[in-house]
């Protein structure tokens, strides 16, 4: 095929199509393939689902805002977690993203409330102790009320290096503080993403925590 | 947990966010977590981000209609393969869905043209011939220029009883008309999908097609 051809070829595609197709495929998981299935579902479907999704995505970064106590995303400040009085506020678990809170949550397994760090220390990808939410962390435990004062600490990371630099670091920085630091218990397979593990394992690695 | 605690759990999560995952994960081949990853994905992203797939999928029933000719999407009518000089109107290569087409163009296999039946003869699930566009199919082939006789007609079809199915059904329809008919040779695993063919296989099977 002569690259006149095929120029032919790519000019034959629908635009409009396409940059939906493009824009899909690049969100995480979704491959050129599937981008193509979703788009075409959504051309064939009613077009009230592609403005219902329209609308969905405009509104999304007014309507979700991030908790300024926690950092999870929330529509309220503070977030419906740290403002409900019937959580243990003297446990905080401390995660890596906003959505591995939701993924605890729906595992019913934690009565405390949370800590979004925003990432993890990672010295080849130039991530510091610095560009997370630490400071706001160690703020949280100097400046609770006398009640609230915070009596543990559960490190939810991914156990993977960058989570056990992370664990080790808070470690080392909290251990002048009157705060038991414990880390979720092996269950979690080794390398793997605490947002792909079943509910149970889940379960247990809490309920098996281990005391650092 | 009773009753009172489950949904004091459900309220924590922000509406707007679970609405938005919620239209995800009923997309194909998304999942549930899946929608959470995009979800959180999107909210984690520049706000440009949503705002563009927002305007893209609110535009897309306007921009893409389909072909009066063969009934593929496009943003003219006729599509940009239908009205092209250069394309082998003599071939029409029958698909089940418009995506399908999208895929062969990708293969860059095929010179002629296309007809998009819309579906499958299926009588489990009540969907007969009269359901397909096959009138509009026999009046193309009927009503063609005499420098655009269709002389040859690719059943590009599932490998699957459908698939089966509708070939024969073409067949005995066309029977008495001066039209040759083919399927896509095998080298597609029987009750395969088409869209998830790679190109050299497809490629194969275009070559390889076996008179009926």
């Amino acid at each position: 095929m002569t690259p006149k051809q095929e120029s032919e070829f790519a000019a034959r595609r629908p635009n409009a199509l396409d940059r939906l197709i493009t824009l899909f495929s690049k969100l995480p998981g979704i491959g050129k393939k599937s981008a193509g299935r979703i788009a075409y579902h959504i051309l064939d479907n009613n077009p009230a689902l592609a403005q219902t999704l329209a609308n969905e995505l405009a509104g999304l970064h007014q309507a979700i805002r991030r908790c300024s106590t926690c950092g999870g995303f929330t529509e309220t400040d503070p977030c419906s977690v740290c403002s409900d009085p019937g959580r243990d506020h003297t446990i905080i678990c401390v995660v890596e993203h906003a959505q591995d809170m939701r993924i605890i949550e729906e595992s019913r397994e934690f009565p405390g409330v949370y800590h979004v760090l925003g990432g993890l220390i990672a010295p080849l990808e130039g991530v510091g102790a610095g560009d997370l939410s630490i400071d706001k962390l160690i703020a949280r435990i100097r400046e609770a009320d006398a009640d609230r004062q915070v009596r543990e600490l559960i490190l939810a990371l991914n156990p993977t290096v960058e989570g056990d630099t992370t664990s080790l670091y808070l470690q080392k920085l909290l251990k002048n503080f009157p705060v038991e630091i414990t880390r979720l218990a092996s269950g979690m397979p080794v390398g793997g993403n605490i947002e792909y593990i079943d509910k149970l394992t889940l379960s247990r690695s809490f309920r098996g925590r281990v005391k650092l």
